[in-house]
């Protein structure tokens, strides 16, 4: 937990993508919602994407379990700033571990 | 239907890979025994292996559904040979839709 402003959630727990498993970040992306936020973090710079901000229609506790998903398979990063939960994409770690995957989900078709 | 020999079945129906979203592209190999039949499948040469010659922990029914998915993602065509249905992996049209994809779930690790 960091020591003030974060209110009183834990913070997040992360997976770094070199302990992912193939079938996990193949789940955690082969979602409509969680292939957004994704979408939407590589459009964003690092750290400036609080966990309300993205355009998906689903509920709070969806949307923090489509967060944890992401978390676990090292597709994103998040820390708490006051009451703001911000992300990033992890993209360099994503890639070293998994090359051309990120790039193809990324650039292709609109959510199909 | 072909004419003789294939039982009462119904030809196999299949997507070309140009025809495939990303996202039921990624939902077809987040499996682990559509990914067991892919890669024994890119380990085979091409229409020597019958449905019932994989090494998967899934009774006739389930395998007949992850077949379905497989054709549907564009990764596997299927004939009917008298009584055995044979397989191949569309290994060049899904790298030419998808490239890299198939090689990532290829050389991944152990399944995981």
């Amino acid at each position: 937990m960091t020591p003030r402003g974060t209110g009183h959630r834990a913070a997040p727990e992360h997976t770094h993508p070199d302990d992912v498993p193939v079938l996990t970040a193949l789940a955690a992306l082969a979602d409509p919602v969680r292939l957004t936020l994704v979408r939407e973090l590589a459009g964003s710079p690092e750290w400036t994407r609080a966990c309300g901000s993205f355009d998906v229609p689903v509920g709070k506790p969806a949307l923090s379990h489509h967060f944890s998903v992401l978390r676990g398979a090292g597709l994103v990063e998040q820390r708490d700033e006051g009451a703001r939960r911000v992300n990033r994409l992890r993209r360099a770690e994503f890639d070293a571990r998994f090359p051309g995957l990120l790039e193809l989900v990324l650039r292709a078709d609109p959510l199909d």
